[in-house]
């Protein structure tokens, strides 16, 4: 049953938190892999779970552990014959060991962003965006602080009033409200001095694109696109 | 492990047939389920495997055969544990048969095509567009017909000089290539007296709606909506 394809690497992601984002991971690896004909395309399965208790509210609030659903995701994928993971949800990140510990190499979201961040803003000031989980657990502070940058962050009122009621706009499907409570965290980034904002939560692309995003004046980074593009990187490797 | 979810069957999608249909597929199942939050989205696996060879030269021209990677889907699905399974390729459904003999039911795409066809043009002339093993194998003529309806194609002319090559443009992510050519058969049609047209391969609404489609003039059923709500209606009964 062999015929001469591109890619013999199955991808594997762990996808549905949430799952707009996930879909849209679908579609950027899809569109940013040079092919010519479907057999040229990535081979990749996706475990698009959405009933994955709260990240966030794991962390920060006693929530239901999502753990357990993450590792069954994982075992589901190397069951699959996945040769490595993408996550296309920044929070779940902070449980990375603990699913890596299943021994598929996992692709770090915040290693494809600083890849990308490198090309916009090599070094200086940059804004972080995320959930309130993410930015409590230093998932981006941590390792981009270490490679030089100094981050900066959303206002505890930004994000109460504006990003965290923005993702779970877009959770609920609706995306175009998103937009503005975003932009306007996006331009307070830029204003306090970031050279560029890291969108660090897969749902925060979705919102700022339901909108005129372009004009903001401030290079931004798509996790999702930066991971699809660490994804494409790996498979053709 | 458990928490209060909407859903708990498990869809199965075989996708990557191509692999930006079933990304858009699963973009579509997202945006048309009723969802507050994650939780309420339905979970599901897609295994895209772009790999499968190509179905029209299976069918037509002696190509390597597509069914053992199909079936390989098919059970992989079955392993993670869906409990119905959603193609989103029209061609590959010149197999139902021998994938259904797997033991998981797989929702017709041609039954839900019929379905938003009853709802924009019960009755009469309709057009079908879709891969030339699509048509040659009459899966849409054939049960349509049996339903009521009148069913017209592309001429062959109109097939080889622009259908076929439009699908093989989304196919190569050329997608904005492929709307002039998917616009002038579908305006054909509708001048030999479609009253609707059936988008019977999953490429072909991707390219229709890379341009002012809705200008057209005749009501599109668009197969990858069609799949997705019959997918919702399956995971909500």
């Amino acid at each position: 049953m062999s015929e001469k394809t591109t890619s013999d690497k199955m991808l594997g992601v762990l996808g549905g938190m949430g799952p707009l984002a996930s879909a849209q991971f679908m579609l950027r690896l899809t569109l940013l892999t040079p092919a010519a004909r479907d057999q040229d395309h990535i081979p990749a399965v996706l475990w698009s779970d959405p009933r994955v208790p709260d990240r966030t509210k794991g962390k920060l609030s006693g929530g239901a552990d999502p753990l357990p659903w993450l590792l069954r995701g994982v075992r589901g994928l190397r069951q699959a014959g996945c040769g490595a993971i993408a996550i296309p949800c920044n929070t779940a990140h902070g449980w990375y060991e603990e699913m890596a510990a299943e021994g598929v190499p996992i692709l770090h979201i915040v290693d494809a962003a600083a890849a990308e961040l490198h090309k916009v803003a090599p070094r200086g000031t940059i804004g972080v965006m995320g959930t309130a989980a993410t930015l409590a657990m230093r998932l981006y502070q941590d390792r981009l602080e270490q490679q030089g940058w100094t981050c900066i962050t959303p206002t505890d009122a930004e994000m109460a009033g504006l990003v965290s009621p923005a993702i779970a706009s877009v959770k609920a499907n609706r995306v175009a409200e998103a937009y503005a409570p975003l932009a306007t965290v996006v331009t307070s980034l830029a204003e306090r001095g970031a050279t560029a904002v890291v969108l660090g939560c897969t749902e925060i692309p979705l919102g700022i694109q339901a909108g005129p995003y372009a004009t903001l004046g401030v290079p931004l980074v798509d996790t999702i696109d930066a991971l699809a593009l660490a994804a494409i990187a790996w498979a053709r490797s």
